[in-house]
């Protein structure tokens, strides 16, 4: 089974990395970008058939090593 | 307008740090897991409320800033 988990900074955490990419865009001539904000996302292979203890499993792979939970929110997707 | 851009390694191309990330998962005690490959989302603000227009400017961005067209795939969702 394919899964897809997006990791993302919560609103209103402060994302140098995306300000820099923003900048980065201005630089090369594309007006009209009012914010970038990056995150990242693990496409995970997993054996198994029940979507239900998948999503379950992955939920706490997220809580204890995919997200840093205090400042990132995830979201999880069974393809 | 949002726009979500997804960036992901081909396939083909080695991936350590999902590597790592499968390692980490597996001494957490996760089984079941096969393979862990990590990408980039970026998550943007554009003005403008034509679509494709936006679609075009934000395919341009990837090939020239957001991702390295030899090694990565890139992926733009209108939202």
């Amino acid at each position: 089974m394919k899964a897809r988990v997006t990791v993302t900074l919560k609103s209103g955490v402060l994302d140098p990395q995306g300000k820099a990419i923003e900048g980065g865009l201005a630089a090369l001539g594309f007006a009209g970008v009012d914010s970038v904000r990056q995150g990242k996302v693990f496409d995970l292979e997993i054996s198994g058939r029940d979507a239900n203890a998948a999503r379950a499993d992955l939920a706490a792979m997220c809580e204890k090593l995919l997200a840093n939970t205090v400042i990132e929110n995830y979201d999880i997707e069974i393809l």
